[in-house]
């Protein structure tokens, strides 16, 4: 089965370098420099103790042709657009695509693809990218995947290939409860340690944080209409204590000057209140905070 | 005129240093430690390039009679319930108090205590305190007095002799509107410029900070039911401008692992809206934020 992959950030990188195993993969990059990187050096996976280095075939995103039986988008949320351009001026109409974006606000992008299948899926793995061809694997988890458009076929085979090269898959049947659940996890977690510059676990164990953490995850739930509020709030308990001595990725971008995924994640929750009608109010205070973190961090408009 | 002064931070320093040109001091402290290296060093006072040695009469707050015509008492908001207690207390009826404390929550403690005349003020000089016996003056500025209990010829005489060593005092009828001009900038700019750990100008030159320093006012003064926000609302940025390189005491309070003025400002702000059930929704993240910051690098419960 032929693989593209397109984007070369952390998730990108694990799956071209683990997915090789099994698929014949392409990676796709956004410039010929990184392709070019790529092709030379391979990708070099650290994962615990373990070092590998494996060889990958790379071209700039400019040269996908849609060819593939499969191909994985693993760009963020925000660089999605230029995609999705790339995509309706194909010659061919893809036959399928998976979708690996944090949050929900991608979802109506997705609407209006021409493809034959679309999956969206949700990773729980950790990773992250040391340069251009490197990536260490911090921690496993799950990766889910459900259909968005089309049939199942094609996941269910690539699922099959990738439990085989201990790399599993989960098939879920319903793509929007998948997605929601990441995205109250990151919408609690992400913005306030994001702020507050500390790890995971001290939502928890700090008795003023975990105060703010209810308030916060109250809103949420009356946006989204939970009708498991105790159940999804224990779930966030749940992912802060076995990701405690973690600091999270909106942390980590804006330490190191990037841009976060805010948009994605809060801004998704209040176009839906929007929608609603309904109040947001810690909810845009938390994001007007984090976008003028982004705006001095990264010194544009 | 025998003046005392209860506290030996960086305004009860400043004003020691000053009155005492005119007046007849004594500094109480709150150790017998710190009364004597006052008594040994005098007060250091630094204001811009002029430096100067005062000397004080210090004494132990426990050896304060309430004898002199008026005590200015110049300890923090969270520090006044033992020296209300010491007042309670004294064989005397003190003539005339002069409260100096930020936030508007010490009101409701001074109306049972026993004194001919009680007063409270407003400091907008900045002043930071350098070692037990010295102070800097950074920043010229007012101060105001307004009666709270009883007459006002004792401050008369005490604003003229301060006019006279340049160390001026206004005199206001209203405390109520005194207080509540600086706790309103206070409520704005104080968690905001701590929690995001930036100077007080950058709330209004980054365009995201401002829209979240917008809904915190706008939700402040809903709780205080303001007759003229737009007007209020300019003073808050005018006092943003004034200080926009300075960094905000509650940000220096975290910075140095003190305790935070909070309970005296948002608190009151919470305490306010749950007599009048509104909601308090930022003003109470915001409260547990600061709150679980405090208790952070103070390691205390």
């Amino acid at each position: 089965m032929k693989i593209g992959i397109i984007g070369a950030g952390s998730i990108g990188l694990l799956f071209a370098a683990n997915l090789s195993k099994a698929f014949s993969v392409t990676l796709y990059t956004k410039t010929s420099e990184q392709a070019e990187m790529i092709n030379k050096n391979g990708i070099y996976l650290q994962d615990g103790a373990t070092h590998s280095r494996v060889s990958i075939h790379a071209l700039p995103v400019s040269k996908w042709t849609g060819l593939e039986e499969l191909t994985i988008i693993a760009v963020k949320q925000y660089q999605l657009h230029s995609i999705i351009h790339q995509i309706t001026s194909l010659e061919c109409i893809p036959h399928n695509l998976l979708f690996l974006q944090n949050g929900m606000s991608h979802l109506k992008l997705l609407k209006n693809i021409p493809a034959t299948n679309i999956f969206v899926g949700s990773i729980e793995h950790g990773a992250s990218k040391i340069n251009t061809y490197s990536v260490s694997h911090n921690g496993k988890g799950a990766i889910n995947v459900a259909p968005f458009k089309g049939g199942i076929e094609i996941i269910k085979e690539f699922g099959e290939l990738c439990a085989a090269i201990d790399f599993p898959i989960t098939l879920k049947d319903d793509f929007y409860n998948m997605l929601i659940n990441k995205l109250i996890a990151n919408a609690v977690i992400n913005p306030l340690t994001a702020i507050l510059q500390i790890k995971n676990g001290e939502l928890i164990t700090n008795t003023f944080y975990f105060a703010a953490v209810k308030k916060l995850f109250l809103e949420i739930s009356f946006i989204l209409n939970l009708e498991d509020p105790i159940k999804r709030f224990r779930d966030v308990l749940r992912i802060c204590k076995k990701t405690g001595h973690n600091r999270s990725s909106m942390l980590k971008d804006l330490e190191e000057g990037r841009r976060t995924e805010i948009d994605a994640i809060l801004g998704f929750l209040i176009e839906e209140a929007q929608v609603q009608r309904k109040t947001a109010t810690n909810i845009e205070s938390y994001y007007y905070l984090i976008k003028g973190k982004e705006k001095d961090r990264r010194g544009v408009n």
